[in-house]
């Protein structure tokens, strides 16, 4: 009897998956957003899927698959675009999706299970005491929680609160090793980063506590400019304004918004450059008053003069930004592809006007204005005109040379993806709480090759990584 | 008859006091703050003070005032120190004490009358919905809310939210005119700028619409440090956490803490400079671990730890701030003044270290951590140990140089006190709400003489000023 043969057996009475269509399904993620990692993944799949309904059913799991050898890759809704949740050594998908409970509710507060769809959750603290999440992904009406937590580092939101790195922006998380014996460990303060953004490869997490904030009924407001650079400077000043409560701002240039936001195509010109802003309600006096005060700006559209039909028609504003942008992009030209870029304060309208100058429309602009370690500044998540990897990895050169580090999208390394060196905590807790590396194998180069060079410009091979 | 009797008579009904020491007591406010302002103003004193119940008796009063060519000074609860309620020509004080109702209460927003205290109004809008105000004085519970807003600049909140200048700190404000028929403006958006920190000489503000944010139950911390500039570059990188949720974050130097703050003595060394912050509840974990990270830093009292006995003996952490800290030291010793200082980002640190090592205990260190135009900063109020005006003057001129502007509380003119210019905004509008100049004369140099040189070093006379 194989060991998966075994481990079914031994896991009698869990939902369990094994029809190969449906396990192949839930074995992917947003990973197809890059062409590179799309021919890289395409093939990979689990050999079973379990979605446990209870943490005593995740430590059940966790015991089995350690005493058999198999790997376990942790997946929430499968929305990530790094590859986190492909199982890429196959195995067994943990899918949390049936652990999707709001546990409790206070001022300032939520806990959950890890699961839970992250509006589903806003939909229970709204109602309970008008409060809501701070941060969210576009995804915000299929991620879970916990995936954000695993692999995201920001969103809808980060204009007023930064990231999820932020202390602060995550409470505690219970989280489960993968030992002979599992344990269930309550983490917080410093302890948090060892386990956000692993990629579950060190620990499941399987409840959540975050802070929450005062939920609106956020104004979705589209700013039309003639010019790209009069958008960005624009913005740039808006998010420095204090007393104008914004949940998200987000310029594209032209003709990325009337080519790709298809619903909204109405309200703009192609060849216009838009901002994506969500305002609070109550601001929208103060906000149309700096607008006018900014000159070249025109209000497109506001979602609290548009009628009951037409709302009807279009998506919320978070939905034309962050990687729903891409996603939108990718709907109309799948072709494109797309990069992550941060440009550093104090010089990110500089840093902007340079890309887009020595890029033109083969990297047209879209920025993120977030709060960044206390200042106001942008991350980049560009489209990309896709032509080959050797030009893609020429556009992320000359990025990084120019002062704008670059988390590349088409890697599923956690390295590679992020700042290119090993997280040592993240480490050492790997080493603690699984021991056997067993957890989404692959993703941490520094567990696979401890030698290895970052600093290299080669592409990280996971030896581990089924074949195609 | 005089035209004061005239009036009482034509005002038959409303609510009138000429007991002349009663008058003499509400023609006051903390004006005795300042050395300087407590020689030059403490005759001053008003012929009667009316105490209107709705806008149509304000309406009545200043109808008739106008006939009558009676000064008309507007007044809260006379909790400003910079004059700004005393009524230099004499006249009519106008107490909107008894205006002071809560209208409205929605998600964000708040509409009260312009006398409501403000800490009474947070008591309603937390219980209809657990929000309150963004920003306050630290006399919240004596200060009126239009008050501040005609005399404030900021406060506990602008650690977040920045200064009332901000847009969106204010939403709309009612405001009387003093005409032959007095006309009822409701101003919004960038109108509102003609009439907030003008101290009542353009219009007399009878209601007011502001943001709410939610509220929570704010955990008071001191924390001490051997080295004051430690305490201030800790403040400064707590104040980047974009995640720790803050209300108020203050440095002040040794010996002061231990000297001024007498409830809470028995917490800190004499040669303890402290920090003193609200922390939101949820945080505290984030701001354990973050103050643990910073060394140097040791958390000498936490409401959240202490026991009721003990917290009903301690005055709240926002009654050690802003010009509580002066109040505080004036109690102690009647002989200091003070002074108000913005240190500019991004050198507030190394301005700060300047200013501390030109003047070391004679004027001792006082900061207030801000939102200034979207970036960290701080306002100084230091204490200064009051020698002469001359050396005060000289004080001030060393800072002026040295990069760091001084809003003057020696003063009783708007100017003097502020940007040392004309607010042309301002000045329009009194043109048209104030034609006769008789709301709070004296105060707004640029009515009085439109040809004062504001470059020269000289202080500004009125010669309305009731004699001594």
């Amino acid at each position: 009897m194989s060991a998966i043969e075994t481990l079914k057996s031994e896991l009698a009475g869990l939902a369990l998956e094994d029809n190969p269509q449906i396990v192949r399904q839930k074995s992917r993620d947003f990973f197809w957003y890059s062409p590179v990692l799309k021919q890289q993944l395409d093939h990979v799949t689990a050999d079973l899927v379990v979605t446990p309904r209870t943490e005593a059913e995740v430590i059940r799991v966790l015991r089995a698959c350690y005493a058999l050898d198999i790997p376990v890759t942790t997946r929430g809704a499968g929305t990530g675009n790094y590859g986190q949740a492909m199982p890429l050594s196959g195995g067994v998908i943990l899918n949390l999706a049936d652990m999707n409970r709001v546990l409790s509710i206070r001022p300032g507060v939520v806990v959950a299970e890890a699961g839970a769809i992250i509006s589903k959750i806003d939909e229970e603290t709204r109602a309970h005491s008008g409060q809501e999440l701070r941060l969210h992904p576009s995804t915000y009406r299929t991620a879970t929680i916990g995936g954000f937590i695993a692999g995201g580092s920001g969103g809808v939101g980060s204009i007023s609160w930064g990231g999820l790195r932020d202390l602060g922006n995550v409470l505690s998380l219970k989280v489960v090793t993968m030992e002979a014996e599992p344990r269930v460990l309550h983490l917080k303060g410093a302890d948090l980063s060892r386990v956000m953004h692993a990629y579950g490869t060190n620990g499941v997490i399987t409840e959540v506590e975050m802070p929450l904030t005062a939920a609106y009924d956020w104004v979705d407001v589209l700013v039309g400019f003639d010019d790209f650079m009069d958008s960005v400077v624009y913005a740039d000043a808006l998010a420095n304004q204090d007393g104008i409560l914004l949940k998200q701002l987000a310029p594209v240039v032209a003709p990325l918004p009337h080519d790709y936001f298809l619903r909204h195509q109405k309200y703009i010109r192609r060849d216009q450059s838009v901002v994506v802003i969500m305002v609070a309600p109550f601001a929208m006096d103060a906000f149309a008053t700096f607008t006018a005060s900014q000159g070249r700006a025109s209000i497109l559209y506001r979602s609290d003069q548009a009628d009951e039909a037409t709302l009807k028609t279009l998506p919320p504003a978070y939905e034309l930004a962050w990687n729903h942008t891409t996603l939108r992009g990718l709907r109309v030209d799948p072709t494109i592809t797309y990069l992550q870029v941060l440009y550093p304060y104090p010089d990110q309208v500089e840093k902007v006007r340079r890309m887009t100058e020595l890029f033109g429309d083969e990297v047209p602009g879209h920025l993120e204005f977030v709060r960044f370690d206390g200042k106001i500044t942008c991350f980049g998540l560009p489209v990309v005109r896709y032509t080959t990897e050797a030009r893609l990895d020429e556009i992320i050169r000359l990025h990084e040379e120019a002062g704008c580090p670059i988390f590349n999208p088409h890697r599923y390394t956690l390295e590679e993806g992020g700042m290119k060196q090993t997280d040592a905590l993240q480490l050492a807790f790997k080493r603690e709480a699984d021991p056997k590396g067993l957890l989404n194998p692959g993703k941490m180069i520094a567990w696979e090759d401890p030698d290895y060079d970052f600093s290299s410009s080669k592409v990280f091979l996971f030896s581990g990584l089924t074949p195609a």
